[in-house]
C-alpha cells in the first residue's frame, strides 16, 4: 500500500477533483440554473490538470467555457467530516479553472446524461502552484479574477459563496470519503464565457490586503485529432 | 513524481474508475431508456472500492441498486489509442459490481444534474481480484452472474454488449486520458435491482468452457450517519 498523497503534489499524486456547481448566485442567474438546496457537485479526472503556462485544448466542434475557482487542497483523510472538523482537513489551496465543454453539457443536461466527458477533457483543470494553509488568513474573503486577452471576465470574491467551505467539506465527505491530495473545486462567479485558439487567459487569486496569492495562465489551441462533438 | 501504478494493484493504486452505461440492449429496456449513439460514461471515486467480502452500505433514504459488470484494468498509459491497439492497454480484468442510488438518479436525470453522487457513495463499487490477462481467451464470451440470497436476478453475456471494448477504449480515451491503474467498467445486463440491509449478494465471472475466472460477495447493510436522502 503506498503512502497517503502529499498535499503539496496534489496535481501528481491525488486521486480525484470534487467540483462544486452552482455555488454563486449572480453565475446561477447567467446561465439560468435553480438553486441547489444542497451542494450540488461533480468528478472531474485528474487526467485533466494542466500546469500554469501550459495550453488548453479545444476539441473539436466544442465550445470551451472558463471558470476560474478557489480549490481546496486536502490534506487528511475522513469521512463525514463535520464543519467543526472541516478546516483541519485543508492543507493548502490553489487556483484552479475548471474548463467545460458547455454546448455538450448544454445537450446532456437536457438528456439527463453524466457530466463527466463535457467537464473531464484533458487539459480541462488548469492549475497554479500549491498555496500553503499558512499563506492564507481567511479563504473566505479571496479575489477572484479571469482575464481573456487582456480583458477582465470574472472578478469574484469568496464572500459571495453560497454554501460555506465547511458546508461543502460536510456534504461531500457524507457520500465519499475525502482523502489527502484530492482537490475540491469551490464553484465560479458570474462572468462564464467562452475561449477560442489563440486567446490567452489569466488568473488571479488576492487576499483582502491586495496580497496576491496565486496567478495562472494558459493559452487556448485547437486539439488535433481526439473526439469531435457532434451534436 | 511516483511510478505509473501497479495494475494488480489497482484498487489501491489506481486514480479513476470510467464506467460505462447503457451498454446491454435488454438493460436499456427495463429502465425505459433511449440507446446511446456513442459510448456513454460516467466517473466513480476509487474511494467506493469495496473489497470483496466486505459490506455494501445503503445510504439512508437511497434505493440502492446492484449491476454486475466486467471492469478493465488498465496497464499502459494512453491517449486516442485506436480501437486496433486497444488490447495492448489493458493488464487485466476483474469483478465488479457498480451499486447505484436509483432513486436519486432518476432525480438528477430529471434535472439535468450530474450523477456523481448518486453512483459514488462509499462501498459502492464491490470488487474481486484481479484476474491477469493471461487467464482470459475471449473477454467478449463471458458469463455474468449476480444473485441476492441465492436467487439468481442477473445472468447476462459480455457477448450482448453493445459496445465493445476496443471502442470503448476509443472513445474514453479520446476525451481523457486512461493511465496504469484505472478500471473500466463496461454496462451491465439485465435484471438490475435493489439490495436492502440484511441481503447476501454472489457474483460470478465465467468463461465459455465453464471456468471461473472470478467470484464476489458481499453484504448490504444500514449505512450508520452520513448522508440521507430527501426527495
Ligand atoms: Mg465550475
Ligand atoms: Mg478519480
Ligand atoms: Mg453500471
Amino acid at each position: 500500500r503506498r503512502m497517503p498523497a502529499d498535499p503539496a503534489a496534489f496535481v501528481q499524486q491525488g486521486k480525484k477533483i470534487v467540483a462544486i456547481g452552482r455555488n454563486y448566485a449572480e453565475h446561477i442567474k447567467e446561465l439560468s440554473n435553480d438553486a441547489p438546496k444542497e451542494p450540488m457537485f461533480f468528478l472531474k479526472p485528474t487526467t485533466s490538470y494542466l500546469p500554469a503556462g501550459g495550453n488548453v485544448e479545444i476539441p473539436r466542434g466544442v465550445n470551451t467555457h472558463y471558470e476560474v475557482e478557489l480549490g481546496l487542497v486536502i490534506g487528511k483523510t475522513g469521512r463525514d467530516i463535520p464543519q467543526a472538523d472541516a478546516d483541519s482537513h485543508i492543507a493548502g489551496y490553489a487556483l484552479a479553472v475548471d474548463m467545460t465543454a458547455r454546448n455538450m453539457q448544454e445537450v446532456v443536461k437536457k438528456k439527463g446524461h453524466p457530466w463527466s466527458a463535457a467537464k473531464g477533457f484533458d487539459t480541462f483543470t488548469p492549475i497554479s502552484a500549491y498555496i500553503p494553509k499558512s499563506a492564507v488568513s481567511d479563504p473566505n474573503s479571496l479575489q477572484l479574477t479571469l482575464k481573456v486577452n487582456g480583458v477582465t471576465k470574472q472578478d469574484g470574491n469568496t464572500d459571495q459563496m453560497i454554501f460555506k467551505i465547511p458546508r461543502m467539506i460536510e456534504h461531500i465527505s457524507s457520500i465519499m470519503t475525502l482523502e489527502a491530495g484530492d482537490l475540491v473545486l469551490t464553484g465560479t462567479p458570474s462572468g462564464v464565457g467562452p475561449v477560442v485558439p489563440g486567446d490567452h487567459v489569466t488568473c488571479t487569486l488576492t487576499d483582502s490586503t491586495g496580497k496576491q496569492l496565486a496567478a495562472l495562465e494558459f493559452r487556448a489551441v485547437q486539439r488535433e485529432g481526439g473526439y469531435s462533438f457532434q451534436p
